[in-house]
């Protein structure tokens, strides 16, 4: 039953609102979930969240960035991530992987070949089963917030375009493990599809 | 007159203390220096050090380990070493990128070329020009501090013997950019050493 799922998208995308419905849904079905992010989702991870996204302070270095997130995501897998899928639980983690190759590689301009070098590492090749992006344009993403309360949402919107651009390609690159969803279709139609994926990825499952 | 000097040493084998009389000899010499430290050395480096250093909570995994080390390096070869050295300053650094090789992998059996390729990546193959290694036996080493304050000083011997065994071979792979002195020396001996070899290759430098 182990199954790992995660959840991309860029900011107001409504990805942290379908994973936790998606939790929810599994839970109704009795079906052993477990829902963490990232960064964070380990008392070191949820340190280094704060380190990342406040505003004020000297700017951290895109390089040192790409680290931090390396770091919290090495202890969310060994901590979190690898015994909830030894314990045949699904795992539902909000961002993973590809944040960090579309913010910090699409975004910043990071190297592609070294970010995945450094996510290989930090993950020891544990690969999400299913990838759902939440596709969202960023005029209408970040129409979404009331406010840009951290680093990231405040970069400009060429960047937020760049991490757009970054997330199609990618899952593109492999759409039998990606999930593109509009991310403008009314919030329980978008549940929908996820439970259709879903379901189906769940050998013992009858809906 | 741009030059790039590291410190190495196990605990309590002074590195500290000469890497501080080096500097004040500089200083004595008019010759433009800075010294700093890793972890640290930066606003978030320091913060990253205190999360390295702590005794209590979680422990924290060796891969985030790596990372975090590496993200405190980026930092700092960014915001200060870097910057320094174009300047034509002589920068000493209080450990760098052989303390992860030998902690991380001597000590906590990390790949080595792992590594290696995370510290190109946090340095953009920055090298030190001259490394000192105060050469100093776990248990001498352990014996000069009063305390163990730290997660590293509170390693098991065979921890400390591995980093100083790492060290060892480190030197030997890379003679000509290795200092090694027997940190049993006293310490005024250790510093004129130092000193005599540091001189020469400041090229504008007449003692």
């Amino acid at each position: 039953m182990a199954l790992f799922i995660t959840f991309e998208g860029g900011e107001g995308s409504g990805k942290s609102t379908q994973a936790k419905l998606l939790l929810k849904k599994l839970q109704e079905h009795n079906i052993p979930a477990v829902l963490t992010h990232e960064p964070g989702g380990t008392a070191l991870g949820n340190e280094l969240r704060r380190v990342l996204k406040r505003k004020q302070g000297t700017p951290i270095a895109p390089g040192a960035e790409l680290f931090l997130f390396a770091a919290s995501r090495v202890q969310l897998v060994a901590e979190l991530i690898r015994p909830a899928l030894e314990q045949g639980k699904v795992v539902i983690c909000d961002r993973f992987v590809h944040s960090t190759l579309v913010y910090q590689g699409y975004g910043r301009g990071l190297d592609l070949t070294v970010i995945e070098m450094v996510n290989k590492i930090a993950t020891q090749n544990l690969r999400p089963d299913l990838t759902i992006l939440l596709d969202i344009s960023p005029e209408q993403g970040l129409m979404r917030r009331r406010s840009l309360e951290d680093r990231f949402e405040q970069e400009a919107l060429s960047f937020h375009r760049s991490v757009g651009e970054g997330y199609v390609k990618l899952a593109a690159a492999d759409p039998d493990r990606w999930l593109v969803i509009d991310a403008s279709l009314p919030k329980q139609k978008i549940a929908d599809i996820i439970w259709e994926t879903v379901s189906k990825l769940l050998p013992n499952f009858s809906a």
